[in-house]
C-alpha cells in the first residue's frame, strides 16, 4: 500500500493553494497593454512579460523550464523513469482586450501551485507532469485562436504566418521581433505515444455551477459551433406611405429569426443558440429597412444536437423568406466538431471532486478551450471552477473566490495522486 | 351661366399637361449637387439655380413672380378685383439627397402649367392663384424641415437661424450668403382673412393607387408621426456558457418588440408602425446582446388611432421588460399632430377626379406635407398622383406617367374652375 500512503501523505498535507493562486493572479494581472484594465495580446511587451514571470515561477518552485517557440512556458516535474509518459496539465496565458484575471490563467496556475507542491514534498509520480502555458488562445491579435496549444498539437495552421495584425505586421515579424523562431513550431509536436493525458482547469465562464452551488464541475464534452452569417434583403419604403399588409420589411424577418433560434435552442439541453450581431443597415427612423444582417452561433455538446438546431433554423428562415417576400442568404463562417472529454479522466476528476467533499456534476463546455487541440491525440479531461457575478467572464467584472481556487488545487493534486495509481 | 361657359373653354382646351410636366421635371433634375443622381438641398448652388429657372418660367407663363425671403418662389395668376383672396397652389422644390424627379416638384411643375393655361386663354378666376415652389421640406441639410412653408405660414422657428449645417454654418450665415434677409422672414406670413385655401399635388410615394389602377386620389388626412427611442438593457454573456432559460437577451426583447408593432398596426386601416433603425451595440458573434437600441415611427390618419397603438405598445413593452428581466427605456423624440383636409376641398376635388373619368379615391397621406403648416389657416387639400414602381419615393427609381401628370393637371384645373364658381 505505498502508494496509497503516499497518496495520503501528499494529499493531506496542509496545504492552501487558493489564497497563493488569487495572490499569483493578481501580480499577473498588473502587466497590461493598456493603462487602466487588464489587455495581454500575443508577443505584446506585456505579454511577454507574463511569461517571463510565470517561467520564473516555474524555476522556483524546482521544474524543469522552457518558453518554446510559440511563447508557451514551459515546466516539467519529471517522473524518475526517463521512458515515463507525460500529462499536460495546461491552459492559456493570454487575454482578451480589458479581461478579466482568470480566464486561462487560472488552469495555469492551479497547476503549478499543485505541481510546487508535489515537488516541495518529493512527491514522485510515475509520470512527468508538463505545467504548460499556452501563448495564445483568444485569438485577438491575429483573428485566428490557439496559436500556442496547436503548436503543441502538431496542429498549427503555417499560413497564418502571413496573416498581419492590425499594425500590418505579420505574425512571423511578430515572432522572430520576440526571438521566437516560427522555423522550430514543427518540432513543438508532442507524440501521443509520449501523453498520458491532457488536464486543464478552467473558470466556467457561465452560471451553471453558481447557480447550483459548487465549486467545481467536471466538463462531459466542449461544444462544436456552427457560425453564420445572415443577411435579409426585403423592400425599403417610405414608413408613413406603405400599408403594414404591403410590406417586406427585413427586420421584421430578422425579428422572427431571433424568436425561433432562441426558441428552438431552448428545446434541448446543453444546446446554445445566439444572435449576437443584428444591425439594420443604413437604416433611419423613417424608412422600412430593406436590409438586415445578423449572426448565427449555435452550439451543443454534441454535433447531431446542434447540426439538427442548425437545419431546423435554416427551413425555418426559407418559410420566413417565402412569407414575407424577402431573400435570406445565409453564409458559414465556422463549423467546429464538438469535443469528448475521456470518461476515464472524467471519472477520475469525478472520484476526485467527492474526495473534496464536492458533488460530482458533468456539464458541457458551451465555449471553446486549448484541450481541443488534443482530441484524438491523447485523453482529455477539463474541470471547472465557478465564475461569480453571475457568471460573467471576458469583463473585468470576471471573478472567483479563494475558496473555489482551493477545491480546484485539491481536485487537480487529487486527480493525479490517482492517476499515479493506475 | 357665364361662369359654366368660362369653365368648359378652359377645361375643353386642346391641353396636354403631361408631356410638358415631364419635360419640365427632367429639366429641373439636371441641376444636382452631385454628379451622379439629384441632390438638391437648401440654397446649394443647384438649389438656387432651380429657384431661377422656376422664377424664369413662372414670368414666362405671365405670372407675377418674386423670390422672398426664404427663398419660396411665387407666381401670382392674379384676380381682376385687387380685394380677391387667395388661392395657394404649392409644393416644394428641395430634394433628399438621392432623390426622384417627382417628389415636390411635380405639385410645383402642375400647378405652373395649369396656371401658364389659364393665363395663355386670358381666363380669369375671381381669386390670385399663388403658385409657389417652396424652397425646404425635406430638411436635409439643417434637419429642419418645412423651413419654405412654416414661413410663409408664419410658423417658421426663428431658432433655427443659429442651427449650423454639417459644414458649421448657421442658416442665417448661408441665407445671408444667398442674399437673402432672414429679418425679412416674418413679413412673409400670410393672413388668414387674405386665404381662399391651400392646394397641393404630390406623388404617393405609397403604393395604393398603384394597386388599385387609380392616377389620382384625394387626401383625406395627413397623419402625425410619434416617434421614439428605445434602448433595451439586458446582461451580456458568452454565447457558449450560459443556457438559454438564464439569459436576458436584449436582441431578443427587440425582436418581440418588433413583431408586436408590425402586428398590432396591422390592426387599424391608415395606421403604420415602422422599427427602421435597429443595432445591437457592441455586438459579436460570440457575446449574449447586452444592448439593444431601436426607434419607432407610428402614424394614423387620426391621432386617437395612432395613440391607442402608441400606448399599447408601451404597455407590451414593460411586459416584455419584466418577463424577460432586461430593463427598457422609450424616450419620444416627436409628436405631430394629423391634419385632417378640407372636407368641402375633398369634395371639389373628388367632382373634379370623377369629371376627370376617374373613380374619386380618398386616402390618408403617411407622409408630411408642405399643407400641413397651413392647418388652421385655411381649408386645405391635396391631390396624390400614383407613383410607379411599386410605390418607390425618395429613390432615384422613383416614377410617374405622362398621363398622370396629365390627368392631374386637368384635375388641378378642373378644381379652379370648381371653386371659381362657388
Amino acid at each position: 500500500m505505498t502508494a496509497q500512503t503516499n497518496r495520503g501523505g501528499a494529499a493531506d498535507a496542509n496545504v492552501a493553494f487558493g489564497p497563493r493562486i488569487m495572490e499569483l493572479a493578481d501580480r499577473l494581472a498588473r502587466w497590461s497593454e493598456t493603462a487602466a484594465g487588464l489587455t495581454c495580446t500575443f508577443l505584446s511587451p506585456a505579454h511577454r512579460s507574463v511569461a517571463v514571470q510565470l517561467c520564473d515561477w516555474m524555476r522556483e518552485a524546482g521544474l524543469i523550464t522552457e518558453i518554446d517557440a510559440i511563447g508557451n512556458v514551459i515546466g516539467r516535474y519529471p517522473a524518475d523513469d526517463p521512458q515515463a509518459r507525460t500529462l499536460i496539465l495546461a491552459s492559456h496565458y493570454d487575454t482578451v482586450r480589458n479581461a478579466g484575471k482568470y480566464d486561462g490563467r487560472l488552469g495555469v496556475l492551479v497547476a503549478l501551485v499543485v505541481a510546487e507542491h508535489l515537488r516541495k514534498l518529493h512527491h514522485k509520480l510515475p509520470f512527468n507532469v508538463d505545467v504548460v502555458a499556452f501563448s495564445e488562445e483568444e485569438g485577438v491579435r491575429f483573428s485566428a485562436s490557439f496559436l500556442g496549444s496547436s503548436a503543441m498539437a502538431g496542429r498549427f495552421k503555417f499560413d497564418l504566418l502571413e496573416r498581419r495584425d492590425a499594425a500590418g505586421e505579420t505574425l512571423a515579424q511578430v515572432m522572430r521581433e520576440a526571438d521566437l523562431d516560427p522555423k522550430k513550431i514543427p518540432q513543438l509536436a508532442r507524440k501521443p505515444a509520449d501523453l498520458l493525458g491532457y488536464l486543464e482547469v478552467h473558470i466556467e465562464q457561465g452560471p451553471v455551477l453558481l447557480e447550483e452551488g459548487l465549486p467545481v464541475g467536471i466538463v462531459s464534452a466542449i461544444a462544436g459551433a456552427v457560425r453564420r452569417a445572415v443577411t435579409i434583403t426585403g423592400t425599403a419604403g417610405h414608413a408613413g406611405t406603405v400599408p403594414m399588409v404591403r410590406r417586406h420589411d427585413a427586420a421584421a424577418a430578422a425579428a422572427e429569426i431571433v424568436l425561433f433560434v432562441e426558441r428552438r435552442c431552448g428545446e434541448a439541453p446543453g444546446l446554445v443558440g445566439t444572435v449576437g450581431q443584428l444591425m439594420v443597415s443604413g437604416g433611419a427612423i423613417n424608412i422600412i429597412p430593406g436590409r438586415c444582417e445578423l449572426t448565427l452561433d449555435i452550439r451543443a455538446a454534441n454535433d447531431v444536437t446542434r447540426d439538427a438546431a442548425v437545419s431546423d433554423i435554416a427551413v425555418e428562415m426559407e418559410r420566413i423568406a417565402a412569407r414575407r417576400g424577402v431573400a435570406i442568404e445565409s453564409r458559414e463562417l465556422q463549423r467546429t466538431a464538438s469535443v469528448a472529454c475521456s470518461p476515464r479522466l472524467q471519472q477520475v476528476l469525478a472520484d476526485a471532486v467527492a474526495s473534496a467533499g464536492v458533488k460530482p456534476r458533468h456539464l458541457p463546455s458551451g465555449a471553446g478551450h486549448d484541450a481541443m487541440m488534443f482530441d484524438g491525440l491523447t485523453e482529455i479531461g477539463m474541470l471547472f471552477v465557478r465564475c461569480g457575478n453571475g457568471g460573467v467572464s471576458h469583463s473585468p467584472r470576471e471573478i472567483i473566490t479563494a475558496e473555489d481556487a482551493d477545491v480546484a488545487g485539491r481536485v487537480i493534486l487529487a486527480t493525479l495522486l490517482r492517476l499515479a495509481e493506475t
